[in-house]
Protein backbone atom coordinates (compact mmCIF):
# COMPACT_ATOMS: atom_id res chain seq x y z
CA UNK A 1 0.00 0.00 0.00
CA UNK A 2 1.67 3.37 -0.68
CA UNK A 3 0.58 6.68 0.45
CA UNK A 4 -2.97 7.39 0.65
CA UNK A 5 -4.32 9.79 -2.09
CA UNK A 6 -7.33 9.74 -0.34
CA UNK A 7 -8.16 10.50 3.23
CA UNK A 8 -11.19 11.34 4.97
CA UNK A 9 -11.65 11.49 8.72
CA UNK A 10 -15.32 11.19 9.96
CA UNK A 11 -15.97 11.93 6.49
CA UNK A 12 -14.32 15.26 6.25
CA UNK A 13 -11.45 15.46 3.57
CA UNK A 14 -8.56 15.54 5.93
CA UNK A 15 -4.94 13.58 7.19
CA UNK A 16 -5.79 15.30 10.75
CA UNK A 17 -6.54 13.58 13.01
CA UNK A 18 -7.20 15.02 16.35
CA UNK A 19 -5.65 13.62 19.69
CA UNK A 20 -5.40 11.98 21.95
CA UNK A 21 -7.38 9.30 20.88
CA UNK A 22 -8.31 5.88 21.78
CA UNK A 23 -6.85 4.61 18.55
CA UNK A 24 -3.41 5.73 18.86
CA UNK A 25 -3.29 5.37 22.68
CA UNK A 26 -4.68 1.82 23.02
CA UNK A 27 -4.46 0.43 19.77
CA UNK A 28 -8.88 0.86 21.03
CA UNK A 29 -10.27 -0.11 17.93
CA UNK A 30 -10.78 -2.03 14.59
CA UNK A 31 -9.70 -1.69 10.61
CA UNK A 32 -10.73 -3.47 7.83
CA UNK A 33 -8.44 -3.22 4.42
CA UNK A 34 -10.64 -3.92 1.25
CA UNK A 35 -10.07 -4.08 -2.31
CA UNK A 36 -11.52 -1.58 -4.67
CA UNK A 37 -11.80 -2.99 -8.32
CA UNK A 38 -13.01 -0.78 -10.56
CA UNK A 39 -14.32 1.14 -8.33
CA UNK A 40 -16.49 -1.36 -6.21
CA UNK A 41 -15.57 -3.00 -3.08
CA UNK A 42 -14.78 -6.86 -2.99
CA UNK A 43 -16.53 -8.70 -0.45
CA UNK A 44 -17.87 -5.37 1.24
CA UNK A 45 -20.68 -6.92 3.07
CA UNK A 46 -18.23 -9.54 5.03
CA UNK A 47 -16.08 -6.64 5.48
CA UNK A 48 -19.07 -5.07 7.55
CA UNK A 49 -19.96 -7.44 9.18
CA UNK A 50 -17.02 -8.26 10.78
CA UNK A 51 -16.37 -5.05 11.37
CA UNK A 52 -19.59 -5.05 13.19
CA UNK A 53 -19.17 -8.13 15.54
CA UNK A 54 -15.39 -6.51 16.43
CA UNK A 55 -17.80 -3.23 17.71
CA UNK A 56 -19.92 -5.82 19.50
CA UNK A 57 -17.30 -7.83 21.01
CA UNK A 58 -15.16 -4.82 21.85
CA UNK A 59 -18.27 -2.83 23.32
CA UNK A 60 -17.38 -0.12 20.67
CA UNK A 61 -20.34 2.19 19.26
CA UNK A 62 -20.65 0.98 15.36
CA UNK A 63 -21.39 3.83 12.94
CA UNK A 64 -24.69 3.90 10.99
CA UNK A 65 -24.09 0.95 8.11
CA UNK A 66 -25.40 3.71 5.79
CA UNK A 67 -22.87 6.10 6.36
CA UNK A 68 -20.29 3.53 6.11
CA UNK A 69 -21.19 2.29 2.58
CA UNK A 70 -21.37 5.73 1.40
CA UNK A 71 -17.98 6.89 2.44
CA UNK A 72 -16.46 3.85 1.64
CA UNK A 73 -18.28 3.79 -2.03
CA UNK A 74 -16.81 7.79 -2.12
CA UNK A 75 -13.40 6.39 -1.24
CA UNK A 76 -13.71 3.65 -3.71
CA UNK A 77 -14.50 5.69 -6.38
CA UNK A 78 -11.43 7.88 -6.16
CA UNK A 79 -9.85 7.31 -9.72
CA UNK A 80 -6.94 4.76 -8.90
CA UNK A 81 -8.41 3.90 -5.81
CA UNK A 82 -7.38 -0.21 -5.30
CA UNK A 83 -7.37 -0.01 -1.83
CA UNK A 84 -9.17 0.72 0.82
CA UNK A 85 -8.90 1.15 4.40
CA UNK A 86 -11.24 2.10 7.30
CA UNK A 87 -9.72 2.80 10.66
CA UNK A 88 -12.59 2.76 13.91
CA UNK A 89 -11.56 3.61 17.20
CA UNK A 90 -13.42 3.93 20.24
CA UNK A 91 -13.22 7.67 19.71
CA UNK A 92 -11.49 10.45 21.70
CA UNK A 93 -12.17 10.48 25.67
CA UNK A 94 -12.20 8.70 28.91
CA UNK A 95 -9.92 8.27 32.32
CA UNK A 96 -7.24 6.25 31.22
CA UNK A 97 -8.40 3.04 30.21
CA UNK A 98 -12.02 3.16 31.19
CA UNK A 99 -13.58 5.15 28.08
CA UNK A 100 -15.98 7.76 28.38
CA UNK A 101 -19.99 6.58 28.18
CA UNK A 102 -21.25 6.41 24.82
CA UNK A 103 -18.00 7.62 22.65
CA UNK A 104 -18.63 7.80 18.69
CA UNK A 105 -16.23 5.96 16.98
CA UNK A 106 -13.50 7.89 14.85
CA UNK A 107 -13.19 6.81 11.30
CA UNK A 108 -10.38 7.11 9.67
CA UNK A 109 -10.78 5.86 5.86
CA UNK A 110 -7.88 6.03 3.18
CA UNK A 111 -8.06 5.22 -0.25
CA UNK A 112 -4.37 4.09 -1.73
CA UNK A 113 -2.83 2.49 -4.51
CA UNK A 114 -2.27 -1.40 -4.65
CA UNK A 115 1.68 -2.84 -3.66
CA UNK A 116 3.28 -4.11 -6.86
CA UNK A 117 4.30 -7.89 -6.77
CA UNK A 118 5.27 -10.17 -8.59
CA UNK A 119 2.60 -12.06 -11.11
CA UNK A 120 4.51 -15.18 -10.23
CA UNK A 121 3.30 -15.05 -6.53
CA UNK A 122 -0.25 -15.87 -8.27
CA UNK A 123 0.91 -18.45 -10.47
CA UNK A 124 3.94 -20.20 -9.47
CA UNK A 125 3.48 -19.33 -5.74
CA UNK A 126 5.29 -17.96 -2.84
CA UNK A 127 7.97 -18.85 -0.88
CA UNK A 128 7.17 -18.99 2.76
CA UNK A 129 9.22 -18.73 6.08
CA UNK A 130 8.04 -20.02 9.65
CA UNK A 131 8.23 -16.57 11.87
CA UNK A 132 10.22 -16.96 15.54
CA UNK A 133 7.99 -15.09 17.34
CA UNK A 134 4.89 -16.92 18.81
CA UNK A 135 1.40 -15.45 18.98
CA UNK A 136 -0.32 -15.81 22.14
CA UNK A 137 -3.49 -16.84 23.34
CA UNK A 138 -6.02 -14.41 23.49
CA UNK A 139 -9.10 -15.47 23.43
CA UNK A 140 -11.14 -12.05 24.04
CA UNK A 141 -9.57 -11.06 20.81
CA UNK A 142 -8.77 -13.76 18.92
CA UNK A 143 -9.60 -13.33 15.41
CA UNK A 144 -10.35 -9.77 15.38
CA UNK A 145 -9.17 -7.26 13.12
CA UNK A 146 -8.18 -4.90 15.71
CA UNK A 147 -5.73 -2.34 16.35
CA UNK A 148 -3.16 -3.91 18.16
CA UNK A 149 -0.71 -5.92 15.97
CA UNK A 150 2.41 -5.22 17.40
CA UNK A 151 2.89 -9.59 17.13
CA UNK A 152 2.60 -9.42 13.55
CA UNK A 153 5.00 -6.26 13.05
CA UNK A 154 8.01 -7.83 15.19
CA UNK A 155 7.08 -10.99 13.55
CA UNK A 156 7.34 -9.39 9.87
CA UNK A 157 11.07 -7.18 11.39
CA UNK A 158 11.89 -11.37 11.00
CA UNK A 159 13.20 -11.16 7.51
CA UNK A 160 13.86 -8.33 4.89
CA UNK A 161 14.62 -10.63 2.09
CA UNK A 162 12.01 -9.49 -0.59
CA UNK A 163 11.98 -12.96 -2.12
CA UNK A 164 10.01 -14.12 0.99
CA UNK A 165 6.49 -13.17 0.52
CA UNK A 166 5.33 -14.16 4.16
CA UNK A 167 6.11 -15.56 7.47
CA UNK A 168 3.96 -17.86 8.89
CA UNK A 169 3.17 -17.93 12.89
CA UNK A 170 2.68 -20.48 15.24
CA UNK A 171 1.02 -20.24 18.74
CA UNK A 172 2.68 -21.06 22.16
CA UNK A 173 1.60 -24.67 21.37
CA UNK A 174 3.21 -25.10 18.44
CA UNK A 175 0.04 -25.12 16.04
CA UNK A 176 0.29 -23.06 12.87
CA UNK A 177 -2.10 -19.96 13.05
CA UNK A 178 -1.44 -17.86 10.41
CA UNK A 179 0.45 -15.67 8.30
CA UNK A 180 1.44 -12.02 9.63
CA UNK A 181 -0.37 -10.94 6.92
CA UNK A 182 -2.93 -13.87 5.43
CA UNK A 183 -4.96 -16.26 6.06
CA UNK A 184 -2.87 -20.27 5.29
CA UNK A 185 -4.81 -23.20 4.03
CA UNK A 186 -3.67 -27.02 3.42
CA UNK A 187 -5.22 -29.04 1.48
CA UNK A 188 -5.00 -32.66 2.93
CA UNK A 189 -6.77 -36.12 0.98
CA UNK A 190 -8.78 -33.38 -0.96
CA UNK A 191 -10.28 -31.19 1.85
CA UNK A 192 -8.96 -27.54 2.46
CA UNK A 193 -8.04 -27.27 6.15
CA UNK A 194 -7.52 -24.21 7.94
CA UNK A 195 -6.49 -23.53 11.50
CA UNK A 196 -8.89 -22.55 14.33
CA UNK A 197 -8.88 -19.15 15.04
CA UNK A 198 -10.48 -18.99 18.56
CA UNK A 199 -7.11 -18.25 20.45
CA UNK A 200 -5.51 -16.16 18.52
CA UNK A 201 -4.85 -15.00 14.42
CA UNK A 202 -7.17 -12.97 12.66
CA UNK A 203 -10.07 -13.98 11.13
CA UNK A 204 -9.46 -12.55 7.10
CA UNK A 205 -12.67 -11.80 5.32
CA UNK A 206 -11.03 -14.06 2.38
CA UNK A 207 -10.35 -16.97 4.37
CA UNK A 208 -13.95 -16.58 5.51
CA UNK A 209 -15.48 -16.28 2.05
CA UNK A 210 -13.44 -19.49 1.16
CA UNK A 211 -14.65 -21.72 3.91
CA UNK A 212 -18.01 -20.81 2.41
CA UNK A 213 -17.69 -20.80 -1.10
CA UNK A 214 -15.31 -23.85 -1.35
CA UNK A 215 -17.67 -26.36 -0.47
CA UNK A 216 -20.41 -25.53 -3.04
CA UNK A 217 -17.46 -25.73 -5.67
CA UNK A 218 -17.29 -29.16 -4.53
CA UNK A 219 -13.97 -28.87 -2.44
CA UNK A 220 -14.66 -29.74 1.52
CA UNK A 221 -13.50 -27.46 4.03
CA UNK A 222 -12.61 -28.19 7.58
CA UNK A 223 -11.30 -25.68 10.31
CA UNK A 224 -8.58 -27.83 12.32
CA UNK A 225 -5.50 -27.80 14.24
CA UNK A 226 -2.03 -27.77 11.42
CA UNK A 227 1.33 -28.42 12.59
CA UNK A 228 4.40 -27.02 10.74
CA UNK A 229 5.45 -30.85 9.72
CA UNK A 230 1.89 -31.64 8.71
CA UNK A 231 2.61 -29.50 5.69
CA UNK A 232 5.29 -32.06 3.91
CA UNK A 233 1.94 -34.18 3.29
CA UNK A 234 -0.34 -31.66 2.32
CA UNK A 235 -1.43 -31.35 -1.92
CA UNK A 236 -0.98 -28.01 -1.50
CA UNK A 237 -0.94 -24.83 0.28
CA UNK A 238 -2.08 -21.56 -0.12
CA UNK A 239 -2.45 -18.21 1.87
CA UNK A 240 -5.21 -15.32 1.40
CA UNK A 241 -6.10 -12.00 2.22
CA UNK A 242 -8.57 -9.42 1.32
CA UNK A 243 -5.92 -8.03 -1.25
CA UNK A 244 -4.11 -10.77 -2.81
CA UNK A 245 -7.31 -12.53 -2.95
CA UNK A 246 -4.97 -16.13 -3.17
CA UNK A 247 -1.81 -17.04 -3.74
CA UNK A 248 -0.05 -20.87 -3.94
CA UNK A 249 2.48 -21.70 -1.48
CA UNK A 250 5.50 -22.35 -3.70
CA UNK A 251 8.53 -23.52 -0.61
CA UNK A 252 8.15 -23.81 2.89
CA UNK A 253 10.86 -24.93 4.76
CA UNK A 254 12.54 -26.90 1.99
CA UNK A 255 9.31 -28.82 1.35
CA UNK A 256 8.06 -27.42 -2.09
CA UNK A 257 4.56 -27.75 -3.81
CA UNK A 258 2.86 -27.00 -6.61
CA UNK A 259 0.06 -24.71 -7.21
CA UNK A 260 -2.84 -27.56 -7.23
CA UNK A 261 -6.62 -27.16 -8.20
CA UNK A 262 -7.96 -25.42 -5.06
CA UNK A 263 -6.21 -22.82 -5.09
CA UNK A 264 -6.86 -22.35 -8.94
CA UNK A 265 -10.82 -22.62 -7.63
CA UNK A 266 -10.12 -20.15 -4.80
CA UNK A 267 -8.33 -17.78 -7.68
CA UNK A 268 -11.24 -18.16 -9.63
CA UNK A 269 -13.68 -17.23 -7.72
CA UNK A 270 -11.90 -14.59 -6.11
CA UNK A 271 -12.09 -12.75 -9.93
CA UNK A 272 -16.13 -13.72 -9.47
CA UNK A 273 -16.20 -11.39 -6.18
CA UNK B 1 -6.71 12.82 32.92
CA UNK B 2 -8.89 15.34 31.90
CA UNK B 3 -8.54 16.52 28.47
CA UNK B 4 -4.58 18.01 27.77
CA UNK B 5 -4.36 21.55 27.62
CA UNK B 6 -1.38 21.59 25.61
CA UNK B 7 -0.52 19.06 22.69
CA UNK B 8 2.82 19.29 20.43
CA UNK B 9 3.56 16.63 17.60
CA UNK B 10 7.44 16.55 16.67
CA UNK B 11 7.98 19.85 18.79
CA UNK B 12 5.09 21.83 17.14
CA UNK B 13 1.85 22.85 18.77
CA UNK B 14 -1.03 21.19 17.62
CA UNK B 15 -3.16 18.49 18.22
CA UNK B 16 -3.25 17.02 15.22
CA UNK B 17 -1.46 14.16 13.60
CA UNK B 18 -1.24 13.71 10.60
CA UNK B 19 -2.28 9.87 9.14
CA UNK B 20 -1.37 7.02 8.54
CA UNK B 21 0.93 6.42 11.54
CA UNK B 22 2.03 3.61 12.72
CA UNK B 23 1.02 4.32 16.32
CA UNK B 24 -2.59 4.24 15.01
CA UNK B 25 -2.23 1.90 12.43
CA UNK B 26 -1.02 -0.91 14.37
CA UNK B 27 -0.45 0.14 17.96
CA UNK B 28 3.19 0.46 16.47
CA UNK B 29 4.68 2.45 19.56
CA UNK B 30 5.47 3.04 22.97
CA UNK B 31 4.32 5.39 25.92
CA UNK B 32 4.98 7.19 29.14
CA UNK B 33 2.50 8.80 31.69
CA UNK B 34 4.68 11.06 33.84
CA UNK B 35 3.86 12.91 36.69
CA UNK B 36 4.90 16.65 36.64
CA UNK B 37 4.72 17.99 40.12
CA UNK B 38 5.35 21.81 40.45
CA UNK B 39 6.90 22.20 37.27
CA UNK B 40 9.23 19.19 37.27
CA UNK B 41 8.86 15.41 36.10
CA UNK B 42 8.63 13.16 38.78
CA UNK B 43 11.64 10.14 38.02
CA UNK B 44 12.18 11.55 34.55
CA UNK B 45 15.70 9.55 34.23
CA UNK B 46 13.48 6.42 34.65
CA UNK B 47 11.02 6.92 32.18
CA UNK B 48 13.96 8.14 29.19
CA UNK B 49 15.60 5.12 29.95
CA UNK B 50 12.36 2.59 30.00
CA UNK B 51 11.31 4.66 26.84
CA UNK B 52 14.69 3.84 25.19
CA UNK B 53 14.81 0.48 26.43
CA UNK B 54 11.46 -0.06 24.80
CA UNK B 55 12.60 1.46 21.66
CA UNK B 56 15.48 -0.89 21.54
CA UNK B 57 12.96 -3.92 21.80
CA UNK B 58 10.91 -2.51 19.50
CA UNK B 59 13.30 -1.49 16.89
CA UNK B 60 12.06 1.62 16.70
CA UNK B 61 14.74 4.71 16.32
CA UNK B 62 14.69 6.84 19.62
CA UNK B 63 14.60 10.77 19.61
CA UNK B 64 17.22 12.61 20.28
CA UNK B 65 17.86 12.64 24.38
CA UNK B 66 18.43 15.89 24.51
CA UNK B 67 15.26 17.11 22.22
CA UNK B 68 13.14 14.88 24.26
CA UNK B 69 14.17 16.58 27.88
CA UNK B 70 13.79 19.49 26.99
CA UNK B 71 10.34 19.02 24.72
CA UNK B 72 9.32 16.84 28.19
CA UNK B 73 10.39 19.92 30.60
CA UNK B 74 8.34 22.55 28.59
CA UNK B 75 5.62 20.29 28.75
CA UNK B 76 5.83 19.84 32.35
CA UNK B 77 5.87 24.20 32.92
CA UNK B 78 2.67 24.62 31.90
CA UNK B 79 0.67 26.04 33.87
CA UNK B 80 -1.24 23.50 36.48
CA UNK B 81 0.13 20.88 34.17
CA UNK B 82 0.13 17.81 36.34
CA UNK B 83 0.44 14.88 33.64
CA UNK B 84 3.09 14.62 30.97
CA UNK B 85 2.43 11.82 28.43
CA UNK B 86 4.66 11.52 25.92
CA UNK B 87 3.29 8.70 23.29
CA UNK B 88 6.22 7.84 20.46
CA UNK B 89 5.46 5.69 17.71
CA UNK B 90 7.78 4.34 14.94
CA UNK B 91 6.22 6.80 12.56
CA UNK B 92 4.94 6.88 9.16
CA UNK B 93 5.73 4.62 6.85
CA UNK B 94 6.06 0.87 5.13
CA UNK B 95 4.28 -1.97 3.59
CA UNK B 96 1.68 -3.29 5.60
CA UNK B 97 3.65 -4.49 8.74
CA UNK B 98 6.79 -4.13 7.50
CA UNK B 99 8.06 -0.50 8.05
CA UNK B 100 9.88 1.57 5.87
CA UNK B 101 13.71 1.41 7.18
CA UNK B 102 15.01 4.47 9.25
CA UNK B 103 11.66 6.04 9.39
CA UNK B 104 11.22 8.96 12.27
CA UNK B 105 9.73 8.16 15.29
CA UNK B 106 6.41 10.72 15.69
CA UNK B 107 6.43 12.07 19.38
CA UNK B 108 2.78 12.98 20.61
CA UNK B 109 3.40 15.07 23.73
CA UNK B 110 0.32 16.05 25.87
CA UNK B 111 0.06 18.23 29.06
CA UNK B 112 -2.98 17.66 31.38
CA UNK B 113 -4.28 18.16 35.15
CA UNK B 114 -4.68 15.70 37.22
CA UNK B 115 -7.96 13.18 37.55
CA UNK B 116 -9.31 13.74 40.91
CA UNK B 117 -9.73 11.02 43.15
CA UNK B 118 -10.69 10.67 47.16
CA UNK B 119 -7.75 11.38 49.33
CA UNK B 120 -8.78 8.39 51.38
CA UNK B 121 -7.12 5.91 48.66
CA UNK B 122 -3.77 6.98 49.79
CA UNK B 123 -4.69 7.24 53.16
CA UNK B 124 -7.12 3.74 54.01
CA UNK B 125 -6.76 2.45 51.03
CA UNK B 126 -8.66 1.22 48.28
CA UNK B 127 -10.60 -1.72 47.02
CA UNK B 128 -9.99 -3.93 44.53
CA UNK B 129 -11.60 -6.87 42.29
CA UNK B 130 -9.97 -9.48 40.40
CA UNK B 131 -10.42 -9.34 36.25
CA UNK B 132 -11.69 -12.31 34.55
CA UNK B 133 -9.74 -11.27 31.55
CA UNK B 134 -6.17 -13.34 31.37
CA UNK B 135 -3.35 -11.47 30.24
CA UNK B 136 -1.97 -13.47 27.50
CA UNK B 137 1.93 -14.96 27.61
CA UNK B 138 3.61 -12.69 24.93
CA UNK B 139 7.45 -12.38 26.08
CA UNK B 140 8.08 -10.55 22.91
CA UNK B 141 6.16 -7.62 24.37
CA UNK B 142 6.63 -7.90 27.97
CA UNK B 143 7.05 -5.28 30.60
CA UNK B 144 7.02 -2.80 27.68
CA UNK B 145 4.68 0.08 27.72
CA UNK B 146 3.48 -0.10 24.24
CA UNK B 147 0.57 0.62 22.78
CA UNK B 148 -1.10 -2.15 22.23
CA UNK B 149 -3.45 -1.54 25.23
CA UNK B 150 -6.66 -3.70 24.38
CA UNK B 151 -6.16 -6.15 26.98
CA UNK B 152 -6.29 -3.37 29.66
CA UNK B 153 -9.30 -1.74 27.74
CA UNK B 154 -11.72 -4.65 27.83
CA UNK B 155 -10.37 -5.64 31.87
CA UNK B 156 -11.33 -2.04 32.87
CA UNK B 157 -14.49 -2.09 30.72
CA UNK B 158 -15.64 -5.02 33.17
CA UNK B 159 -16.40 -2.92 36.01
CA UNK B 160 -18.36 0.44 36.61
CA UNK B 161 -18.54 0.73 40.27
CA UNK B 162 -16.44 4.42 41.24
CA UNK B 163 -16.01 2.37 45.03
CA UNK B 164 -13.55 -0.03 43.52
CA UNK B 165 -10.19 1.50 42.53
CA UNK B 166 -8.77 -1.25 40.24
CA UNK B 167 -8.75 -4.49 39.19
CA UNK B 168 -6.21 -7.33 39.38
CA UNK B 169 -5.01 -9.38 36.22
CA UNK B 170 -3.65 -12.88 36.11
CA UNK B 171 -2.07 -14.88 33.45
CA UNK B 172 -3.43 -18.04 32.03
CA UNK B 173 -1.50 -20.00 34.48
CA UNK B 174 -3.64 -18.35 37.16
CA UNK B 175 -0.72 -16.17 38.73
CA UNK B 176 -0.99 -12.66 39.52
CA UNK B 177 0.46 -9.97 37.09
CA UNK B 178 -0.58 -6.41 38.08
CA UNK B 179 -3.63 -4.38 38.09
CA UNK B 180 -4.93 -2.75 34.54
CA UNK B 181 -3.07 0.34 35.45
CA UNK B 182 -1.26 -0.72 38.66
CA UNK B 183 1.56 -2.50 39.52
CA UNK B 184 1.19 -4.91 42.54
CA UNK B 185 3.62 -5.61 46.01
CA UNK B 186 2.61 -7.85 48.41
CA UNK B 187 3.73 -7.88 51.79
CA UNK B 188 5.25 -11.70 53.14
CA UNK B 189 6.78 -11.90 56.11
CA UNK B 190 8.61 -8.39 55.84
CA UNK B 191 9.97 -9.04 52.27
CA UNK B 192 7.73 -6.76 49.53
CA UNK B 193 7.01 -8.84 46.85
CA UNK B 194 5.88 -8.01 43.15
CA UNK B 195 5.81 -10.85 40.08
CA UNK B 196 7.84 -10.93 37.68
CA UNK B 197 7.08 -9.48 34.36
CA UNK B 198 8.68 -11.33 31.67
CA UNK B 199 5.98 -13.10 30.11
CA UNK B 200 3.10 -10.44 30.05
CA UNK B 201 2.60 -7.23 32.30
CA UNK B 202 3.98 -3.82 31.94
CA UNK B 203 6.81 -3.00 34.29
CA UNK B 204 5.92 0.06 35.59
CA UNK B 205 8.33 3.24 36.80
CA UNK B 206 7.40 3.37 40.39
CA UNK B 207 7.49 -0.31 40.73
CA UNK B 208 11.26 -0.11 39.37
CA UNK B 209 11.79 2.76 41.66
CA UNK B 210 10.87 1.28 44.60
CA UNK B 211 12.48 -2.07 44.04
CA UNK B 212 15.72 -0.18 44.10
CA UNK B 213 14.84 1.98 46.82
CA UNK B 214 13.32 0.10 49.33
CA UNK B 215 15.80 -2.53 50.35
CA UNK B 216 17.93 0.72 50.87
CA UNK B 217 15.07 1.86 53.23
CA UNK B 218 15.63 -1.17 55.21
CA UNK B 219 12.69 -3.11 52.94
CA UNK B 220 14.34 -6.49 51.15
CA UNK B 221 12.20 -7.06 48.11
CA UNK B 222 11.66 -9.67 45.92
CA UNK B 223 10.11 -10.78 42.54
CA UNK B 224 8.69 -13.70 42.04
CA UNK B 225 5.12 -15.84 41.58
CA UNK B 226 2.44 -14.33 43.60
CA UNK B 227 -1.05 -16.26 43.64
CA UNK B 228 -4.52 -14.38 44.62
CA UNK B 229 -5.18 -16.97 47.27
CA UNK B 230 -1.52 -16.14 48.34
CA UNK B 231 -2.68 -12.65 49.09
CA UNK B 232 -4.89 -13.84 52.94
CA UNK B 233 -1.34 -14.50 54.22
CA UNK B 234 0.07 -10.82 53.12
CA UNK B 235 0.77 -8.29 56.26
CA UNK B 236 -0.06 -5.54 53.89
CA UNK B 237 -1.14 -4.82 49.76
CA UNK B 238 -0.15 -2.22 47.77
CA UNK B 239 -0.83 -0.64 44.30
CA UNK B 240 1.85 1.29 42.32
CA UNK B 241 1.84 3.82 39.35
CA UNK B 242 4.07 6.98 38.13
CA UNK B 243 0.94 8.71 38.72
CA UNK B 244 -0.53 7.37 42.11
CA UNK B 245 2.79 6.84 43.92
CA UNK B 246 1.67 4.33 46.20
CA UNK B 247 -2.13 2.60 46.92
CA UNK B 248 -2.57 0.76 50.12
CA UNK B 249 -5.33 -2.25 49.43
CA UNK B 250 -8.19 -2.23 51.55
CA UNK B 251 -9.96 -4.84 50.70
CA UNK B 252 -9.72 -7.71 47.77
CA UNK B 253 -12.48 -10.70 47.60
CA UNK B 254 -13.42 -10.47 51.26
CA UNK B 255 -9.82 -10.45 52.72
CA UNK B 256 -9.15 -7.02 54.49
CA UNK B 257 -5.97 -5.25 54.85
CA UNK B 258 -4.64 -2.24 56.89
CA UNK B 259 -2.13 -0.03 55.50
CA UNK B 260 1.33 -1.34 56.52
CA UNK B 261 4.25 0.21 57.36
CA UNK B 262 6.12 -0.81 53.88
CA UNK B 263 3.55 1.18 52.03
CA UNK B 264 4.13 4.23 53.94
CA UNK B 265 7.90 3.99 53.66
CA UNK B 266 7.16 3.97 49.51
CA UNK B 267 4.68 7.04 50.01
CA UNK B 268 7.26 8.70 51.73
CA UNK B 269 10.03 8.11 49.03
CA UNK B 270 7.43 9.01 46.95
CA UNK B 271 7.59 12.58 48.13
CA UNK B 272 11.20 13.03 48.00
CA UNK B 273 11.40 12.10 44.12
Amino acid sequence: VSAPFGCWIDGVPTDRLRVPDRGLEFGDGLYETMAAVAGRVRLLERHLVRLAHGCERLGIKPPEPSLLRAEIAAAAAVPGAAVVKLVLTRGAGGHGYAPAPRLAATRVLTASGLRARPAEWWHAGVVVRRCDLRLGDQPALAGLKHLNRLEQVLARAEWTDPAIAEGLLLDVHGRMVCGTMTNVFAVFDGVAVTPRLDRCGVAGVMRGALLDALPRAGVPVAEREVRPADLAGASEVFLTNALIGAWPVREFEGVTFAPGTVVRHAQALVTEW
